[in-house]
């Protein structure tokens, strides 16, 4: 039966775990006694392992960031519109690799798993991540990969941040950085917000501390509710106009407190949505790690002084809209890569879509993006092994 | 003994009712049987009764907006910065009335209130009230006081519209209308960030329906997470970056999802106090009256000829840094003005504060808001009345 998906699609992937058996220390100081990373993987490791590229996901991502699961599936991966044979990370040249992040709901270890010292879930107990113990265990997972040196890490938003944090920690083991939408760090304004989203999921009474698990149900009020803020910091005031206005739902107005216009419909369905989909323990997990990424408070509050461990070359993208992580925000970056002397090209890209525009089919993005990867310099030596031997021989 | 309070205050005021007993038709089709709304004056009413200023409240206000209500208060009303003699609006030239608006929480008939059909408070049934219903009752109001026309009308945010609509409404009856950080109509993102602030009300266990009064109880929780999400639309990032930065509140990350930054212990600390001192009822009303507010959508949407109806002067002020209601939107209105040929002053202060600024000494802003109030010109005769002796006579 010929395949249903597009030309340019990676097609079917299966996802794949692999364990780590050794206890792993967080930057909290707790210690995770063994932990498991679910991944994906396209295209083909190269026999200088010189081809492979990072995928690193954002507050709501997963490693299902291309293809599809099932000859059924009708939707991709997040990430589809970039990744694939031809596409802006072109499968034809690199080795793709996208996981779920430690802490994460979609099959690595999080607060859903048992915990092996109790065998209850972690729930509540499940410690703090850091954007800095991501780094460590996709390190950890790069090893296990054979991958010494990645041919870029990429990634939108907090996904941008885990880049920066691999080319400061690791400066060794990347060639490039993608850093699209991101910050040096949170603003007030960021904080703010996340703790409003957190105090929503926190006060939910089927909350439970975070042991909602064993209580058979989960804070699916305070979740949405959370996402519903989030989904509002993702657009621009302009999309939301554009797309939504002041239209009504029903066409005319009720005098009630129903949903009335178009945008509260679609802000409640995101959120019913998201509340069924996600968990609200990672969702605490990942807004901690957003607020506590400030990688120059470990070099004295100096961006430039941070940027100076780095090597690899980076590729730092903006959108005119986007307020959550503005345009002035990469330009700090920006900045204190030039004055640390580091190679770094930029784009500001005119998009009216705001934060969200990372994940979508913004033409001018993803041309200036294909063209910076299609020009990172591959050793050239024939395959090795494919993505599928290579998971056969973990 | 001498009064503890400044030279340029209005000193002790009293609040006064008035009540309303003829049937109250309102724009979502209910009638209220009778009501009563509460308000305060400062100044004297003068013999021509020209030189009246009404005052209308934001979302969160009341009657008191100047002075104090005993010798001993240390806090004067939400206003007493614009407010006294001398000052902006300067009670030795203006009579001063401000109301708590039908439906509100400080006085004047609202869900709190006894409904007089069912001897219950009205609680979740209280009718939905508007902008038009506002200045309906404002304008009995005036009637009681035997204020044909106001000198000005003056409000900042939901105020301003109030005089907008006053204008729109009742062009006859002010001579001036003072338009401080407005917009002509909410935006999706606007009325996004209000679901939000609804729904979380509604989603505390504590809400009832809006009955919670006879439970007993509030949903504090639900309020709260609404006045915090609200905090952050009046503020500024820079204002924000400014005031809390990344500080944390117990100089050293905790790595635990209690308060870390001294921008969430000030959030925690506003909704708090707010949701102590304010009813849930009262902000779902105050938001909706905002969410519909749109008076173009009664002239074919065409904001010119809406304001093509107006007779009064404008003065129309927005902040630069104020992203609830940019600076763009007080384009629209005076774009509309002077298409319309009216009369219009505009001005947009800088301030680093946000929105949140209109409340604010901001002196360049309180200057030029006082030059206009000084040019009102005002019919010459000898007091009538005192704002006390008025209230006898009431």
């Amino acid at each position: 039966m010929p395949s249903q998906f597009p030309p340019d699609s990676v097609g079917v992937v299966h996802p794949q775990v692999a364990h780590f058996t050794e206890p792993f220390t967080l930057q909290c100081g707790k210690t995770l006694p063994s932990f498991e990373l679910v991944y994906e993987t396209y295209g083909t490791l190269n026999t200088a392992r010189s081809n492979a590229v990072l995928i690193c996901h954002a507050l709501s991502g997963h490693h299902h960031a291309a293809g599809y699961h099932r000859e059924s599936d009708t939707k991709p991966g997040w990430w589809d519109t970039a990744i694939g044979p031809g596409k802006t990370i072109d499968t034809q040249r690199f080795f793709v690799v996208c996981l779920n992040n430690l802490g994460g709901c979609h099959g690595s270890t999080g607060p859903r798993s048992i915990n092996p010292e109790t065998q209850e879930p972690y729930g509540g107990s499940f410690p703090i991540v850091t954007v800095k113990d991501w780094v460590n265990s996709q390190a950890l997972l790069a090893d296990r990969l054979g991958i010494s040196c990645w041919a870029a890490i990429v990634g939108g938003s907090l996904g941008a941040m885990q880049g920066i944090q691999w080319a400061i920690d690791y400066p060794a083991r990347l060639r490039n950085a993608i850093v699209i939408a991101a910050a040096p760090k949170l603003s007030a304004q960021n904080i703010a917000f996340n703790e409003v989203a957190r105090k929503a999921i926190q006060q939910d009474p089927d909350f439970h501390n975070g042991n909602y698990y064993s209580h058979n149900t989960k804070p699916r009020n305070g979740l949405s509710l959370a996402r519903m803020l989030g989904h509002i910091t993702y657009l621009s005031d302009a999309a939301m106009r554009e797309k939504f206005g002041r239209e009504l739902r029903d066409g005319q107005i009720k005098f009630d407190f129903n949903v009335e216009f178009q945008v509260e419909s679609y802000l409640n369905y995101q959120g019913e949505v998201f509340s069924q989909n996600f968990d609200a323990n990672t969702y605490l997990l990942m807004t901690r790690a957003l607020d506590y990424f400030d990688p120059a408070a470990d070099f004295d509050h100096d961006l430039v002084k941070t940027m100076a461990q780095t090597q690899c070359k980076f590729l730092v993208l903006s959108f005119t809209t986007d307020w959550r992580f503005s345009p002035e925000r990469s330009h700090e970056i920006v900045n204190a890569l030039l004055a640390a002397r580091k190679s770094v090209s930029y784009a500001d890209i005119n998009s009216p879509q705001g934060h969200d525009s990372f994940l979508l089919n913004v033409p001018r993005y993803l041309q200036l993006f294909k063209a910076y990867m299609d020009a990172i310099e591959i050793a050239n030596h024939a395959p090795l092994l494919s993505s599928q031997e290579n998971e056969n021989a973990l």
